[in-house]
């Protein structure tokens, strides 16, 4: 592929055009239905006047949050839409969209976490209040289902509507265009997966460390101080971030497929990848309307089974549509401007791609399910080991963690290699990868669904348990519901960070392109061997790609550990200066808590935001285009190994948790489940904090160094090289980044900064 | 390089055998002079009769595991020798030299970790009984340092010797003998590393849990059935395990230097990197013998002034060697094969290089003394967090590992791409960074000693607290050393994994030759873009390499967890069924719980073991060359992170613990202690069993891909290329391996597959 250009000039003949538009409509469709499982959220009954007033202060202070990070990522947004501006473009016309594009992917990929948040805070109080009905476990079920898929149909509206937009606009000739489009929905997620998992970890482990361990009292209990900020963190971090998130996979991922798609297989290769996520769309209602449990089933097989249904339906549908709209040579392809000639089928390579990309979905959901959820060996195991105390448990759970790492990553791996074999050559495969990649996407709707069940679920043990207004049977489905959520947000981490690598890798197809095209500029030709494995400068940039995945994820986890620091002084403080808090005549100040939570993770996200985004600028002017990709290759690697490690011993760890609390092992209150609990704590920045941003994270560098990798090569070789410029460009990116380090680090963990006395619990 | 030989035709002349004459002797009075300070170290006193009864149960716990493993890996390495036996070779007698030198490095490799394990059993004894005599501070340390001392004079003797030997026998014309010397040091290191890890961490996290947790009862009581094991423990992998490996990075390092020089710098480059450790050894003595406490000053500060003193004079010497020995231009090389004409001097090239390997040593030095210390910021912090209890002492613990990590790696990167920059020849770059390699191995002779003070010191403290014959301020002394210790041992490793980055980035020239080599004669050409870092199946092959670090760890975690469980229900079971355990009147069955360690680590070395020497089997025989090189970059980087973050967040864990137990945040016996010991558990599998053993991990299949490279491209391209052989080759290392992990998981966590009533308490 070296020389051609990825920015084919196409034209859409007014069939094309017919396709796009059902596209359109398709998604709009998906909006629509989103639309009416909203309203029957909405419609359900909203309980006692004690759970509402809880519900409203949990929704205040989750609006709230979003309003002042929405501030903060303003200025952050602006930042880098003007660096965007700046950088070298073929035309103004370029320049201006990607810049555009920028600010639409950001703005969508926001509205979807806000609505996430939103729908999300309306509906745990009505979960809550319908676990008390009769017909409970069905009712709460349903409306926490159906609000996940109000969720989900938003997603995959949107994203299936920008991209849908974007083509019939710019055609296939603008890949910058949707570069700046998945760079917007990638930058603001990772912030919005970053700033809350650090809210809900602070805010819940501060309020595990004095509530449970401390104070002895349950989790959600009233007298803690930190119990409103737990549960707005839940919505901010779990739906709001993880909505965020998965937008932006589906915004990347289609962005990969679009740009690959004309080159590889002409107009129709830039239509199929937006044919494949729409039937998706329809297989993603027909599994959120099929979702109910049957009698004496729990919520994960009922949710699993719509999973499997939805995911055999699309790869029939999808295969389908690949026989039907390609051809089976690629001499009949209606326009294909590099590949005319290739042997093998057009037809056959998408069908297989599509259903290896849906295979690996459900090969992941399995093994996620295996790994995490209480009814397999890993979590039993984890379990057990709470006899011999927390020490084993930690160990066991991290040994759990580094398993199901493996096995995850290497069947996402398998799956690009499958993907890879499809062709011989390089720019079908990528873009067989990247549809690996569109066939992982039908299954987005369901994943969302799946996802936000489990926050609102939580949310509704809260406000239940918090207003005390619940009947044992109703706080018995809603702990139930609680532990299905703890399956299905690990299973949703793992898709996303399968949807990363998927996307990274075809991206990397562009990357070269980018750095082939600004080399003819500068009158230079591409060699291969600066981009060898086993060049040692290569190989500095793999290891410092793996690094910074290290860094990002101990930054995370030390934000929250500070963060939560802080809590444990407040909600102290509180015990002791506010009087009968114990005895129920006090009232805690839930608002403070929540205000220091928003504070600090809004702080506390500069500091691995800016590496992200800093750090492959810095290899890349500092060491050069090869060492870059060496550092994204290192990234990718790294980084789902430790994306899924992270999530699942965290997973591991709750779910072993469950069980003790569930009777085992000598149950609640006993040392076993004193042992769980640490296990828990060490899980939760590990599983919400740490491990969802990563999937963002490595998006946002594969798509940074796409962006700048022609200005590296125009600062390199050819008439406008400057070794100076390109050096003083690296050099301020490293200080920026001691910097933003050093600022954090000075901060020192509140709990190791505060005299002993202080800190030592004196309750 | 491509297409060029290593194997250069060269012969020496006498003043260059002269040269290596000297080297030789050299080497042997490094031996001689370690068997001085081991003469000086039998001298010393032997202490009371209790002490010595204590310590020969230790002695002949730790030379009966020994002799077992030994024939463990007789069984092992014979299979491994026939392999490489059957491996194509280009004549009889390079297949019987390689051959020979794997069972000749296999064979040293064992010796230095047996004398190192016997030397350390004999000293332990008579430091325990120093610390009792008047002066007893200074003659405790002195015993305890001297014994390190003879330990790497052995190490860097018999390494440098064997090295000279091979050149004098064979020249510069063996490359492939060097590797089979190099493969066996690092296979029997890396089993040593494995079996001695598990095997102390076992009986360390075994006695812990039922001694210091349940029963209440200090360290190293006798009536704790796994005091002895736990003594043994400290031999065979402290001692044993680390003297072996810390011998294979010597030797690897070597090998790649001698096979890289006489290609780039001619007969001056094989006989430049003998001088460079001849020097190294001289230097080491040096270091050896200043070493001193001056009053009021703590071990640590005396060991690393020497450190810095030997390192320093090494940096005088090397250079003065270089100018002297080296010319100032290519052309000026008495026999340059290929790089004659190359712009640049020898002399200054290999002067910077090793400056560059030597200065990195002392910023590990310093990076891992930080981290790790008692005196600095980090450990203070995880010390404080013990008072927000166990879950925040793990977090802040795996923050430091991280953090640390990420700045190791980020400097032995730095070392490499530095030397790499050294020229534009990539042959020449490769050998600047194998120098740097030589340069780091001139502090090896002081790094052992400071290594094998941390067991020894911790064996008498053993010794005396068992024996009970010990005055107060005799134990206060051997407290002291033993937190010394601690740090120590995380340096040596920090060093040990800088030594595999070197040499394996330096092997890579070797690697790429032997592909150039054997595609040559199956009439094909060497491709680049086989080789491309974004080539998706080059991405799959880098994943699987840093997934194999990441499965390597959690299988040698996992192994001490269960062979941990092991002794727990054997020292509960002692302590409920021989009466008067507690009382003092009925004396515990040591041996049994010995046995017991002794049978499970061999038993669990296997399956990590036949991961490293078959994973990178599967991923060349299955996915080709290509990937295989992406599996040894993806290995490094994530080796090298892994490897750091596991030592040093142990190190880190168990200096917070010291910490603690001297007084602060409560100090022995205060729910800080307990969170501090948890914390500190943790750790132990990971500082001592996974983490150092990720050092020779990453050289043995390094090794190995190098030596199956050939017959890889043979099966693949020409006239004796075979898909069925190469596909057959590949499943059967797959299956082998997965046999191996579901044997090994079959065992079960021996905690989890016994019954709950067996696993409580009950005490």
């Amino acid at each position: 592929m070296s020389g051609q250009s990825l920015a084919a000039d196409l034209t859409l003949t007014g069939g094309d055009k017919g396709v796009v538009v059902v596209v359109a409509a398709i998604a709009l469709a998906a909006l629509a239905v989103g639309y009416v499982l909203l309203k029957e959220v909405l419609a359900a009954g909203t309980g006692t006047t004690k759970m509402q007033d809880i519900a409203k202060a949990v929704q205040e202070g989750a609006a709230a949050y979003l309003k002042r990070q929405r501030n903060t990522l303003l200025v952050f947004g602006s930042a880098v839409f003007l660096l965007l501006f700046l950088l070298p473009a073929d035309s103004g016309g370029e320049r201006i969209g990607r810049s555009l594009f920028f600010l639409v992917g950001a703005v969508f990929s926001f509205t979807i976490g806000y609505l996430g948040m939103w729908l999300a805070t309306q509906a745990n109080l009505r979960v809550a209040s319908a676990a008390n009905d009769e017909g409970g476990r069905e009712k709460a079920t349903r409306i926490a289902f159906r609000t996940g898929g109000a969720v989900g149909m938003a997603t995959v509206g949107l994203g299936l509507f920008g991209a849908a937009i974007v083509v019939l606009v710019y055609t296939g000739g603008a890949p910058k265009v949707l570069e700046g489009f998945g760079f917007g929905a990638a930058l603001i997620a990772m912030f919005m997966r970053v700033g809350g998992g650090i809210f809900t970890k602070a805010a819940d482990v501060g309020a595990d460390l004095v509530g449970k361990v401390e104070q002895n009292i349950p989790e959600d209990d009233p007298r803690n101080a930190a119990t409103i900020a737990d549960n707005v963190g839940d919505n901010v971090g779990d739906c709001a971030g993880m909505a965020a998130d998965l937008f932006e996979s589906y915004a990347v991922t289609l962005v990969a497929a679009l740009i690959l798609g004309s080159t590889a297989f002409g107009v129709q290769g830039l239509l199929f990848p937006l044919i494949v996520p729409a039937l998706g769309v329809i297989t993603a209602m027909l599994g959120v309307y099929i979702t109910k449990a049957r009698a004496g089933e729990s919520g994960l097989t009922a949710i699993n089974r719509s999973f499997y249904i939805s995911a055999l339906f699309s790869a029939v549908l999808c295969t389908a549509a690949a026989f039907i709209y390609l051809p089976n040579s690629f001499a009949e392809l209606t326009q294909a401007p590099t590949t005319t000639g290739e042997p093998g089928s057009p037809a056959l390579i998408a069908a297989i791609a599509v259903i290896i990309g849906i295979v690996l979905a459900g090969v992941i959901l399995w093994l996620t399910g295996y790994y995490t959820g209480t009814d397999h060996k890993p979590v039993k195991e984890v379990g057990k080991t709470s006899l011999t105390g927390a020490a084993t448990v930690v160990l066991s759970g991290i040994s759990v963690g580094f398993e199901s790492a493996v096995y995850t990553a290497i069947v996402i791996g398998a799956a690009v290699y499958g993907a890879f074999l499809l062709s011989g050559s390089i720019i079908v495969s990528l873009f067989a990868i990247a549809l690996a990649g569109c066939g992982l996407l039908t299954t987005v709707g369901v994943i969302v669904a799946m996802d936000t069940f489990g926050p609102v679920s939580d949310n509704a043990q809260g406000i239940a348990e918090m207003s005390g207004d619940v009947t044992p049977e109703g706080a018995q489905i809603l702990t139930e519901l609680d532990a299905v959520g703890n399956t299905t947000k690990a299973i949703t981490k793992g898709i996303a960070i399968a949807t990363a690598v998927l996307a990274a890798t075809a991206l990397f197809g562009s990357y070269q392109t980018a750095i082939v095209e600004a080399l003819g500029k500068a009158g230079e030709s591409f060699k291969t061997e600066d981009f060898i494995v086993f060049s040692p400068d290569v190989l500095f940039g793999i290891l410092i790609g793996a690094a910074v995945v290290f860094m990002f994820s101990g930054l995370a986890i030390n934000a929250v550990t500070r963060a939560a620091g802080a809590i444990v002084f407040e909600v102290r403080r509180q015990f002791r200066e506010i009087p009968g808090i114990m005895e129920g005549t006090g009232k805690p100040e839930y608002g403070k808590v929540v205000d220091i939570c928003t504070r600090d993770s809004l702080r506390e996200l500069a500091t691995p935001g800016l590496l992200a985004v800093l750090a492959p600028i810095a290899v890349g002017f500092g060491l050069g285009v090869g060492p870059l990709a060496g550092y994204l290759g290192g990234a990718i690697a790294a980084g789902t190994l430790m994306a899924v490690f992270l999530a699942n011993s965290g997973g591991a760890w709750d779910n072993a948790k469950k069980l003790v609390e569930d009777g085992h092992h000598g149950g609640k209150g006993s040392e076993a489940h004193a042992a769980t609990v640490i296990g828990d704590t060490v899980g939760d920045p590990f599983k919400d904090t740490a491990g969802p941003a990563i999937n963002p994270l490595i998006k946002v560098m594969n798509l940074v160094s796409l962006l700048i990798a022609p200005a590296i090569v125009t600062f390199s070789v050819g008439p406008d090289a400057s070794t100076g410029l390109r050096v003083t460009i690296a050099a301020v990116a490293v200080v920026l980044i001691v910097v933003a380090v050093v600022v954090s680090k000075r901060r020192g963990t509140a709990i190791a900064d505060t005299p002993a006395e202080t800190v030592s619990n004196g309750v």
